[in-house]
């Protein structure tokens, strides 16, 4: 389940002047290295990149794809045992992590339309001759949602189109209520997860998840198997546990689901669905959507269907009868070391998860096999007697799909050993061809750019940073253009959810990067049977060109963390960004103020009433509690204490190592500034996140929320938690820059 | 052929802050009368409004659409005689005045796919059971675009988006040609006859136009006759002769079109298209569409069919047959006066045309028919004894959707006449539920605001110009918002072309508005046979209540016109607006420098090429001559002579007024200012549009060009013709600002 918003997360950034050219690929001192360092790094790296091969990454996802290998399938731990066995060839010291995890099946799966004509849902993606694994019907998974719960319900269609909490409140201005009946959501506009979340919050009792064409079809571009987007049969599979809350086994909520872990009882499983809720097709869709009665939609929310898109509420009437088989899975997370050999209990970790939906050859074997070959290539120079300074760990994951179970279970199981020697976690997962995109903390986003820049393009003459540089100029807003042109640093995105990480991240606060590229393959097979070998081979990275340039810098970044002198921290880049953070909230404030002031004189003076349509008979929304003033002052000043910081630490470590002795301190402060970042109570309502700068949105999924306990509670208008949160995210960057003060003096 | 754009001509404006309330209606006094005089104004106007009946509305439209009534037809002479009669039972001295025009109706129209499928086209709107009207399949005219050239072609299919210089700049990019081709174009985006006129610049041997549904069907709402909107089969009629040139008859450009004028040959005449068109339905186009090979196009180029939009270029082939009997047809303009008792030989001129492409209920009746009840209500105004001080012209203009030919002769052949005595031109096309619209000129748009403010919203408990300024303020950009709010008067809109004010505005130069309601009704019954009475009395305005509110605006600014002491001209308005323009184009010179210094170093960069998919083999496109320094001083000299004059005006007149004796000249050189605003020379390249503020865009059609000399040579990149256009139109500005210093001088 990569976050399918990678392209977007970004990336970005240039020394001089727009059109300046940047220093050749390779000239200048790496950031943690010697001058000799240096060199001796970047000669390591050619030979890494010498034993690269293309064909390897080929065959591997040709085996790895064969048949549907998702959690609990057999084929899912044969994947698990033959990359295990990749890595112990490689001369890594391989383990297979095991867990027991909840995981529905159907056994039931029926959705008709009663009236006002009788329509029975298909539910199945067709085989296809041109697709050859397509056909391995008995071995896939239907198409469903996991950690629906179970349910029989019969009531009136609405549309909700994305099923944000903003549609429901157009929902509200219409006087239109989803109270006891079954809401139909487009996919996209928020994580899926999300739509049954909101609609069983507003008394929905069903949801049914589709894909339009305008979103995931033939708007986007020819359809399977002409070309590569969704057909009218395709489905999006997916898991609509409520992963904001905590992701992983629903049972075993921050604790590692061993056998004998303590479980809760399903019924209390707070992540479960509250409602039914299937995803569907756009071909079933269709006699559905034609049927919705009531007005007619506005602009924004209408989808590529030849139809009028309306409401709905009366008409059609829908059953949804929903089953499921709920049983303990086992799932295979392979685990594969490399002892550090001078500063072993400093882990570089690197991950990609192996289990599909079905066959994910794009999803999340593209990223894997890249993966794969990293760890081969840093075998190969094991063998001519390198060894790297820092413990490597290369982990396959399994059951991320679920609900990134496979990596939540075992950090969970590991918390106090990771807490301790985790430096730094890199991820990747499904990989195209195109632009370099990277998430992550921003302690490492100078460390990621270099990494980038010494990366060549396989398209271009350039390299993979100068091309995603280029990418933002040429194609982005006039902001972007002036921040990629001037900042000597590409910004990175900051990272929500989709992807293992999030445990990383999120929970335990170890400083990660997700990496990618894409933007120019794509298309519409995402979770679908269709997310194939042959596909991949058509419309993916056929060449894998792009898979050879993952390799290359998820390989240079863990080669050059793993041999650092020092780890390459860096703070007035992240210092920069929480700045943005701290603007964004602050007018965030300041426009709701703004708006809420508007509306509300707009209703008041009957403005607002007098404009509509009385034919639309549209309810006069309330007004709203004005916002107060809200006293940023704290915030403000913890940033320019993390600024003074920042800058205190580049000037007290610019040219000069701290002594021999010092090193492996420094490095454990450095590492653990992340930490500092967390809280142990979490964020509020969901304690299992305990970031303070970067979550998921508790109503936008995979979205990420920067300073998400401050900025979630201005967006829910609790003024006074917002206040007590500005107070909380403060300290928690005091104390973040007192240890850079730290690191700072052993210089 | 009402300018559909109306709705968004716009309007706008209030004296304090945003939700500061009104003044309650009628209470100040009226510009151009005494104190004494704006009551005895009001008290008659009470009583013209207390005449008006929505039943003869009804009766009228429904008798007018009772039978397709375009240029030529029998019914359409009857209907002339019909409303000449009317105007003569008002009391009018009403006269029919006829031309003999070119008049070209299809004989053959065959287009068909031969490859790689065969389709032949249907090319017919069907009746419909629910529609009395639309089975009157013998007297329709059949879907063409009238000025069309005879051919018979055959070609690949090209799709151009909507066919204007940017979309062929795109397919430029793409390397792609439309030389030999035929292209498909969808309605919208432009002017119609700009797509055969820009394709046929570019090469193209044939042009279709088709409506998409997601401009104009299924996607805006239900389709007809389930809804208002465009079903699969309608079809938009309309003229495609080259209008920005001249509109009017093609032979006779520049002189009225009397039986014997002279003509030229139809061979010579440069207004007809230089390719074959026609206009088909988006039934008929989708197997066209789906046939499109080559690359997929970009976002904004997709609609809603259910395909996956292509540029083509290969397949399909698609032959076009088209033969027109070309004849000489009479046209009918009925023209009524009431003679002024104090100032005849000062008109104030009202019209709206009455010739249809089929029923057309709403267009034009619509309008007409809210005309002809102002005139009867006058009429019965006269009979208490009233009679106005200038003279009163009501026109219904014939052959408007031919290209305002009825209008245009009528002007061209009274040009003389015209030029001395016209002061006020007020039209009205098309009319529906909503939101007052008002274009025009802004020496009026002080006088059209008090008028609007006059006149009671049917559905709210506002003046229409109060809710007008609220959709403004609610529904409105922040800049329109914070205009809206805090600007004495709503903003109107220029003039560009589409309906009958284009031969009085722009080539006499008389100051003239265009206005109508609109907003809450429309629908997809344009220019097909579904424009309808039925179709109205569902989707339009069924109880004629925003048509008697129109003939409230219409009635109350001509009985206003009329009556003034003094006529309600205003100048710092229009100096506001001017001021707008001058900056527009300033602002518009350095963006494209901007712009065009960041796109040559793109391309000189290489940064340009680097980002694109190779895969898509996009042309490079070739960098452009950076753009100089503009001189705009002569422009900003002149603004500010604009304004002190405008001031001066205001400040001499204000409470004041002049002797009995110079209050006839000070009325002329007031209307005549417009006047001023013209030169015989006319525009670059199109000598009969003579104003030298608004024209209808060279390659906009309808859409209005500001300062369009310069304004346009700038677009073109053509900077010699920018310099000497800015010296030509500050001159312009300087003599119309002298024309306001002697009016000043009369008080």
């Amino acid at each position: 389940m990569v976050c399918r918003s990678l392209r977007v997360l970004v990336i970005l950034a240039l020394v001089n002047s727009v059109f300046a050219q940047s220093a050749g690929i390779g000239s200048s001192t790496l950031m943690g290295f010697s001058n000799a360092g240096s060199s001796s790094q970047r000669a390591l790296e050619a030979r890494f990149d010498s034993y690269l091969k293309p064909d390897n990454l080929r065959d591997w996802m040709k085996r790895l794809s064969a048949r549907p290998h998702y959690l609990g399938s057999p084929y899912n731990k044969e994947n698990a045992k033959f990359i295990a066995d990749k890595f112990k060839s490689f001369g890594f010291k391989t383990e297979i992590a095991e867990f027991e995890v909840l995981f529905p099946t159907p056994k039931t799966r029926i959705v008709e339309m009663t009236a006002p004509e009788k329509f029975t849902l298909k539910l199945n993606e067709p085989a296809l001759k041109e697709d050859a694994t397509s056909s391995q019907q008995k071995e896939q998974l239907p198409t469903y949602n996991a950690y629906s719960i179970d349910g029989d319900v019969r009531g009136a269609l609405v549309y909700v189109n994305y099923g944000t909490p903003a549609d429901y409140e157009e929902l509200d201005r219409r006087g239109i209520s989803v109270k006891g009946k079954i809401v139909i959501s487009r996919y996209g506009g928020s994580w899926r997860g999300i739509k049954p979340k909101v609609a069983a919050e507003r008394g929905a009792i069903g949801c049914l998840i589709y894909s339009d064409p305008r979103n995931d079809g033939y708007y986007q571009g020819d359809v399977y198997p002409k070309g590569a987007y969704r057909s009218e049969h395709g489905v999006q599979r997916g898991s609509v546990m409520d992963m904001p809350l905590h992701p992983g086994d629903p049972l075993t909520k921050g604790v590692g689901a061993t056998k004998n872990a303590k479980r809760i009882d399903r019924k209390d499983a707070e992540t479960l669905t509250k409602i039914p809720v299937l995803p569907i097709s756009y071909a079933d869709a269709l006699p559905l959507l034609r049927n919705l009665d009531g007005a007619v939609v506005p602009d924004a929310w209408r989808g590529a269907l030849p139809v009028t898109y309306h409401f709905g509420g009366g008409t059609p009437t829908v059953r949804m009868k929903l089953e499921f088989k709920w049983e303990m899975k086992t799932i295979y997370n392979v685990v594969a070391k490399m002892q550090g050999s001078e500063r072993p209990d400093q882990w570089i970790i690197r991950g990609n998860h192996h289990d599909a939906w079905v066959n994910g050859a794009s999803d999340p074997i593209s990223g894997m096999v890249a993966e794969l070959e990293e760890a081969r290539a840093i075998g190969e120079l094991t063998k001519t007697g390198w060894k790297p300074k820092r413990t490597i760990v290369y982990c396959a994951w399994d059951a991320e799909e679920q609900g990134l179970i496979g990596s939540t279970e075992w950090v969970e199981a590991n918390a106090d050993e990771l807490r301790k020697k985790a430096a730094v976690y890199i991820n990747t997962d499904s990989n195209g061809r195109g632009f370099l995109g990277i998430g992550g903390s921003h302690t490492l986003e100078k460390f990621i750019n270099e990494v980038g820049r010494d990366i060549p393009d396989p398209q271009t003459k350039m390299s993979v940073w100068e091309r995603a540089r280029a990418q933002q100029i040429v194609g982005g807003s006039p902001t972007q253009r002036a921040e990629a042109s001037s900042r000597a640093d590409l910004r990175i995105g900051a990272l929500g959810s989709g992807s293992d990480y999030t445990p990383f991240l999120q929970h335990l606060g170890i400083a990660s990067l997700n990496i990618g590229f894409g933007g120019e393959s794509g298309g519409g097979s995402y979770h679908s049977i269709y997310d194939s070998f042959d596909h991949y081979m058509r419309f993916g990275d056929p060449g894998f060109a792009y898979g050879i340039a993952l390799s290359k810098v998820g390989g240079h970044a863990v080669l050059r963390l793993a041999n650092a002198d020092a780890l390459p921290f860096e703070f007035t880049n992240f210092a920069d960004t929480v700045g943005q953070y701290v603007n964004e909230v602050t007018r965030l404030t300041d426009t709701m103020r703004e708006d809420t002031k508007t509306m509300n004189q707009m209703i008041s003076s009957g403005m607002w009433q007098a404009v509509q349509d009385p034919k639309e008979r549209l309810s006069t929304p309330a007004t709203k509690d004005e916002v107060p003033q809200i006293d940023f002052e704290p915030l403000k000043n913890a940033l320019a204490k993390l600024r003074e910081s920042a800058n205190y630490y580049q000037r007290a470590s610019s040219g000069r190592q701290p002594s021999a002795a010092a090193q492996k301190n420094l490095d454990e402060i450095l590492y653990k500034t992340e930490r500092a970042l967390t809280r142990t109570e979490g964020l509020p309502r969901r304690d299992w996140f305990r970031h303070q700068i970067y979550a998921p949105g508790f109503y936008t999924g995979y979205g990420v929320k920067t300073l998400p306990g401050v900025r979630e509670a201005i967006e829910q208008r609790d003024w006074r938690e917002a206040r007590e949160q500005i107070a909380i995210v403060s300290r928690v960057l005091d104390g973040f820059a007192a240890e850079i003060d730290r690191a700072a003096k052993l210089f």
